[in-house]
């Protein structure tokens, strides 16, 4: 945890201990251009630059037929950010909102969630534009962009 | 875990026990219509039926803000999937797809994602619309959804 551990104004944190409820396995990890969190742009952009999605073995056998999707949701664990604010102040305004009105990456299960756009496949890689992460980011899900997708599954 | 231990023709599991990574917290639980999986419709319907998300305290704390948002993205734990497919075939047919290209609730991280409309909030229970899963479902992150949200955050 990298966050400074000292409150803006009108912040609140909890103090409780967080369960854990259920596991998480990482599946990979993502490379980007950026190697510090204050780097990172706020939000991702479709025509931003290219990253890479590294999906691990066994794993990476679960692309089987990703490449006829144009848009994809990933979904990564923001390892660097705390857990425990309820209200948060991320423009130093004059009050705080609360943590579900926010996309900030402070959350009690800091996963972030972009929809990006897939470039091109090379084996376990991926190339696409969209992410805002900080490179080294682990993966946790790859799925197709729902507004794609004509359902399969219910499996 | 409900699932059937028995592959459909096609099929690929992995048999490597799944790395605990990093943990989740239940922030609450979803109540749906639907009590058994095989009730649950295949995808969420922004004209389907009310459903109700549960915030447990501190969380609640972090809804403030949120009616400001018509739509969000609601991510929860499927609780009753399995995790170990690598290939599936969802449609009985005759050949399998790669699990992330299917929105499939099996998934090494069985994470749900869907983008629901706000209809009303009372205390720690929002109503809302365009959920598919079974009643139970545990909740993990409330984001407002990324079309409609302009960003305070980075921090």
């Amino acid at each position: 945890m990298q966050d400074t551990q000292t409150l803006r104004p009108h912040e609140v944190a909890v103090d409780a201990p967080l369960p854990a409820d259920a596991t998480l396995a990482f599946i990979g990890h993502i490379e980007t251009p950026w190697p510090r969190r204050a780097d990172c742009p706020r939000q991702g952009r479709i025509d931003g630059p290219d990253c890479t999605i590294v999906v691990a073995p066994p794993w990476d056998a679960a692309l089987a037929g990703i490449e006829a999707f144009e848009s994809l949701e990933i979904l990564y664990w923001l390892h660097l950010s705390r857990r425990d604010l309820v209200l948060q102040n991320p423009s130093h305004g004059d009050s705080a909102r609360g943590t579900f009105s926010l996309r900030s990456p402070i959350r009690p299960n800091p996963i972030g969630l972009s929809r990006v756009r897939l470039i091109g496949r090379g084996g376990n890689r991926l190339t696409v534009r969209g992410l805002e992460c900080v490179s080294g980011t682990p993966l946790i899900d790859i799925k197709p962009d729902r507004c794609q997708f004509t359902p399969f599954a219910g499996a």
